[in-house]
């Protein structure tokens, strides 16, 4: 089993940041990422469109026999977390929790700012993850999907995109936060513009890399780390959308050329691999 | 369950940087704490008697029905964590696992030095746990016995002090580490003087930190959390050494002198409370 992948699925290529982080802090276990690119954005879907094709993900890459699956986006954590985990047989990891954790660990005056899709602020799951763990945190939500298209249309370093991050975030300057959880795996893409905005006293979190942590003790726990050094041509990368434009983004967040990525068709009994 | 108090135990009185943490990310649990002061350091002791020291700590708050046993004391984590894991039927989380992941987090260059007890670095507990998780590693331990007399004897803040810690801290003049796990639960107390030593670039890795973290994640994951804010007058610390000494110490780390510290006889049958 310990020679097995772990899957990774998103809505489109944020999750990439989570994978980013698995091959920095995990370089010894094997990646299978799923992007359901032809459909992002999940943020303003309705909850139960998000949760079907979230199984299409899922299903896709429990048939290739993953011993773990990180749900490396935030929508669909708070969309389809808890079924996933009543459903499936393996271990699953979503990123809110461990922002969530994370946040607790960085903040000092417990005045703490979440970004994130419409879709998560709406489902207030890091407002109530947060109060659940301390009644006494306050809570400053945005939803900034303007943010998730800067990315996606690999926009990130232009003025004008510079500009939309820095007006959106005037939000926040009235409300004394000194943690800001990147509550959406695209934002540690922007972390360096939203930290110029913010200033050095935010601790920014990124929910994907404290994941990342998360999955590496659930490994432990489990005695299922892969303990030998791995190729990384074994890691395999799909998309439903295209296939250039992915390979294009995530090799250059990658840091990685060589990337794997194949095309996957949506239809109406699952995604198929082209021949 | 979820009211119960989560056990602390430790050789003196380091791992209250550890009950210091889970205060901060986990007001809503009750702490339960013991510090074997009167046997400590365990450093230099041999295996065999951590293991039957740390099984006294234990035996006295399992009595006391926690809902989860951190071993906030690395040389007691490296010496007795299989042992506690295989017989007791809470969890129980060490300090070295999440010392591990806090430090492939913080990691670039892979170059972790790791600063520990003599007893620590003689079990290589940490040395082999991060080259398992990645063996292109390269590791720089070094036993610094006399840290943790300095913070036993309340000596932080001493010129001598100081100079004792940076003239240690050579020994990773010529090592290029950017990560020094801090691999004593007392070290955190001399966390200024060890970041002007070594520079803003190595990042110091507080292992009982990250530990608390794996306890959140852990009360998520069984569901056990106490999500109603609680009295701290419900915390209990013990000590088998001399308790005015241990709250002196301890209500200045915590920042809160009502600590309610505790006398136990050490008993052939165990630690007993004084009437």
């Amino acid at each position: 089993m310990t020679a097995q992948a772990i899957g990774y699925i998103d809505s489109g290529i944020g999750g990439i940041t989570v994978a980013r982080e698995a091959l920095r802090q995990l370089p010894h276990e094997v990646v299978y990422y799923v992007g359901d690119t032809a459909r992002m954005p999940y943020g303003p879907r309705p909850k139960e469109e998000v949760l079907k094709y979230t199984w299409e993900l899922v299903d896709f890459l429990v048939k290739k026999d993953i011993k773990m699956l990180v749900i490396a986006c935030n929508t669909a954590t708070a969309a389809a977390l808890p079924d996933l985990r009543a459903k499936l047989d393996i271990p699953v990891i979503g990123v809110i929790a461990p922002g969530v954790r994370g946040a607790f660990r960085a903040t000092h005056n417990k005045k703490i700012g979440v970004i994130a899709t419409a879709g998560t602020v709406k489902s207030q799951a890091y407002a109530n993850a947060l109060r659940h763990k301390d009644n006494s945190v306050s809570v400053s939500q945005l939803a900034c999907p303007e943010f998730v298209e800067i990315v996606e249309a690999n926009q990130s370093d232009s003025v004008t995109s510079k500009q939309v991050i820095a007006d959106k975030l005037t939000y926040f300057a009235d409300k004394d936060i000194d943690t800001l959880v990147l509550g959406c795996t695209h934002f540690p893409l922007l972390d360096t513009t939203i930290t110029n905005v913010m200033g050095e006293k935010v601790t920014l979190v990124n929910s994907g890399a404290v994941a990342i942590e998360n999955v590496s003790a659930m490994l432990d726990e489990l005695n299922i780390s892969n303990t030998n050094p791995i190729d990384r041509s074994k890691d395999e990368y799909y998309t439903t959308g295209d296939v250039a434009k992915f390979h294009t983004l995530a090799s250059r967040w990658l840091q990685n050329d060589n990337l794997n990525v194949r095309h996957l068709t949506i239809t109406t009994t699952g995604l198929k691999l082209e021949d």
